[in-house]
C-alpha cells in the first residue's frame, strides 16, 4: 500500500514578519488548498519543529495546527523532533499513520522561527542538537562539528588545502546561483567559486576552521507543508501524482566522537535501504535535494547517495555532474545555503521542492524529464538520517 | 492486527542522581530484558520527552537511545513531544510503526529530568506547554491554568467552597495513600482528607486559588519504557500478554480561552472513540491511571471516562468508587500527585503500571481480577489528550 503526496505548501524563507503561529497556518492552508480535499478529511496533523521552546518559548506546538481550519478541531496533532531532520521525521510519522490504517489523509507541517534570537542565542539553541555534555556544554558549535567533518575528510583523502577550499567554494557558488531562481529563497545570487575564493576575510571570515561564512547555511524563518494520501484515494483526486517510494531513517551515535568524521555512515545505510525499498539504483535518480547545512555536508551527501565513490565526492563539482545541467543536479532550489534553513521546516521543504520538480511545477529551476527525486536530510551532526525517494506516477 | 506490550521498565521517580542519559538507558534496558527479546530485534525506538532543551540543554535526544545496546546502532530513533502527554504520543508513534509494517518490535521510552532547574525555572519551562503569547508570556502558569478549570467547574456546577475543597483534598489524600505502597513513587504517605484540610497555610499554601500545594503534582526525574510487539510474534514469546485494544488521540485548541473550563472536551471524545474501538463500555473498565497533574484534573478525568455524569465526578470520592476497593480504582499507583510526574515519562509510566497491574505483577497495590485497564494522559491544559485501553489476553 503506497502513500502519495497530493498537496504542497511553502512560505518564503528568510527573516520574516510572520510569527511561528502564522507560518504554520500559511503553509498548512496552502497545502490543503493544493490537495483539493476538505479539511475534515484530514485524519491527523504532524508538526516537524526543532526547538519552539528554545526559539519561541513554545513547546507543545502541534495543537496550534488545528487553527488552520475549524474542521480540524479534535484531530490528533503531534510534534516530532529530530533536530534539523524534524521535517522528514514528521513525514515519516504521517506515512506510518496512513499505512497503519489510522487515517487516509495526513497534513505534515515543518516549521521554525529562528530570527527571534540573536546569533549567539541561535548558536546556543542549535548546539542543543549536539551531545550536550561532551559537545555543546564544552563550547562546540555546529560550525565546529562540521569543521570536524571537513578536517576529517580532507585528511582521510589527502586533499590539498587549495583544492579543498576550491571544492567547498564550488558548492557554495552553485547553491547561491541556483537560489537566484527560487522565488521563495532567502538569498540567491550569481556567484562563481572564484568570486567566493577572492572575497576578503572581512566579507568571508572563518567561522570554524576551515569553514567560512560562505560555507554556512542561513538562520531562517519559514514553513513548508505536504498533504499525504493513501494511494487508493490519491488516484481519484489527481492525474499526476508523486509517490513516496521509500522513506528510510537511520540513527548513529549522538556524540561525533563515536563515529567517523569523514563520512555519513548511517546516512549511507539509509540510502542503501531506500534504494532497495524503492527498487532503484543510483542511476535511476534524476535529482536530489540534500542537507548542505555546511558545504562539506553536501560533498559527504554525494558519497552517501552513491553519486561518487568514497573520497571522490568533491570531484563531481569539477566534472559538472551536480549542476542543473548535469547527471545528478543537487540542490537546484539553492539548498540550505541559499534557500535558507528554518531547521524544522527543512525536511518538508525538500519534499515540497522535489514534488513540485517532479510535477513540472518547480519553484525555481525546472529540470527536464524527471521521474525520481531523492531528498537527504540529517539531524545534528548526522546522528539522525532520512532518505526520501519520490517518484512521479501517472 | 494487534499490538502487544511484551516488556516494561520503570525507574524510581523523584529527585534522582541519574542524568537524563542514565535514565533512558536504565528504563530501556529493563524493558528489553523483561521482553526477553534480543536488542537487534527492535526495529525502532520512540522517545517521549517534553523539554530536554529547557531542562537539560538537550534537544535531539532520541539518538542517545542506541546507547542502550550496541546492537541498536543504526536503528531509527525518534523523539515525540506533546507536552505532558509525550509518553503516550511516543507509544502511539511506535504502535503505528508496527501496524504500518515498518517494524515487528519497537522500544518506547518516556523520560524527563526536571530537577536540574529551580522552581522558577521549572515553572517557566512548563509554561511553554501553554499557548505562550496569551498564557505563558502573560505570567500564566500551569497551576494557574488548572485553577481556571477548578473555578470553572465549581461555578458551573454550583459546588460550595467547603464541599469543593473537601473533594480536592480527597483526591490528594487517596493518591498520597496509594503512593505509599508504590516502591518507585517519589512520595507516599497515609493521609486522610481531614489531615490535608487541617494543614496550616504555611504547610499547604495557596499556589493558584483555589489550588494549594497538596493539589499539585511533583517536580520529578524518571523514565519508563515498554516494548511493543506485533501480535503474531508476541504470542510466541509469552503466555500472558497485554494487548493495546485502543489508543486514541484528540486535540483541542491550544489556548484555554477557546475551550470550556469545566470539562476535558477533547478528552471525552477520545474516551468515546477508545471505548468504541476497544468494543467495551465503561462497565468493562477495571481500573484507570489518570492524569492528576492537579487534583481537579482527576475529577474531570472521572467525567471524561464516563465514571460519573457531568458535574458529578467529585461525588465518586464520597461514594468510594475510585478507591482501591471500589468499582473503578483510579491511580492506585499514587498518580502524578504521589508517584511523581517527570512529564515526558508519565504516559509511558501509566502504560507500565497498567500492564503490570493486568499481569498480576503490580508495582504497588495489586487489584484482583483485572482484565481491562485504561490510561488517560493529557498534555498542556488538555489540548492534547490520549486514551489507552489495555486488555489482558491469554
Amino acid at each position: 500500500m503506497g502513500v502519495m503526496i497530493i498537496g504542497t505548501g511553502h512560505t518564503k524563507f528568510g527573516r520574516l514578519n510572520e510569527s511561528l503561529y502564522d507560518l504554520i497556518i500559511a503553509a498548512g492552508r496552502e497545502a490543503l488548498e493544493d490537495a483539493k480535499i476538505e479539511a475534515k478529511q484530514i485524519g491527523g496533523i504532524f508538526v516537524g519543529n526543532y526547538s519552539g521552546g528554545g526559539f519561541n518559548n513554545q513547546e507543545h506546538l502541534a495543537p496550534w495546527a488545528i487553527e488552520i481550519n475549524p474542521e480540524l478541531r479534535f484531530k490528533p496533532c503531534t510534534r516530532i523532533e529530530n533536530a534539523c531532520a524534524s521535517g522528514s521525521a514528521a513525514i515519516k510519522a504521517a506515512k506510518n499513520a496512513i499505512e497503519a490504517g489510522e487515517m487516509d489523509f495526513a497534513l505534515v507541517i515543518g516549521v521554525e522561527k529562528m530570527t527571534t534570537l540573536d546569533t549567539k542565542g541561535v548558536t546556543k539553541v542549535l548546539a542543543m542538537a549536539s551531545y550536550w555534555p561532551e559537545e555543546g556544554a564544552k563550547g562546540m558549535t555546529f560550525p565546529g562539528l562540521f569543521a570536524q567533518f571537513a578536517l576529517g575528510y580532507k585528511e582521510k583523502y589527502k586533499i590539498t588545502d587549495e583544492k579543498f577550499r576550491e571544492s567547498l567554494a564550488k558548492v557554495s557558488a552553485k547553491n547561491h546561483t541556483n537560489g537566484k531562481y527560487n522565488p521563495l529563497a532567502q538569498m540567491g545570487k550569481e556567484l562563481s567559486c572564484y568570486d567566493i575564493l577572492n572575497l576578503p576575510d572581512e566579507k568571508n571570515p572563518i567561522i570554524a576552521e576551515p569553514l567560512r561564512l560562505y560555507d554556512c547555511s542561513l538562520v531562517s524563518d519559514g514553513a513548508a507543508a505536504v498533504v499525504l494520501s493513501k494511494e487508493e484515494f490519491a488516484k481519484d483526486l489527481k492525474d499526476e501524482l508523486v509517490e513516496i517510494s521509500a522513506l528510510i531513517h537511520t540513527t548513529d551515535y549522538l556524540p561525533l566522537s563515536k563515529r567517523y568524521n569523514w563520512e555519513f555512515t548511517a546516512g549511507k545505510k539509509a540510502v542503501m535501504q531506500a534504494y532497495e525499498k524503492a527498487r532503484i539504483t543510483v542511476e535511476d535518480v534524476d535529482f536530489a535535494e540534500v542537507h548542505d547545512c555546511f558545504t562539506i555536508a553536501e560533498i559527504l551527501a554525494y558519497e552517501a547517495l552513491g553519486f561518487a565513490k568514497d573520497g571522490e565526492g568533491y570531484k563531481l563539482l569539477d566534472e559538472g555532474l551536480v549542476y542543473p545541467d548535469g547527471k545528478w543536479p543537487v540542490n537546484v532550489s539553492g539548498g540550505l545555503k541559499a534557500k535558507g534553513h528554518p531547521v524544522g521546516a527543512t525536511g518538508v521543504s525538500m519534499a515540497v521542492l522535489a514534488t513540485r520538480q517532479l510535477l513540472g511545477k518547480a519553484i525555481g529551476i525546472q529540470l527536464k524529464d524527471c521521474e525520481i527525486g531523492v531528498t537527504f536530510n540529517i539531524g545534528g551532526s548526522a546522528a539522525s538520517n532520512y532518505v526520501l525517494v519520490l517518484k512521479r506516477v501517472c
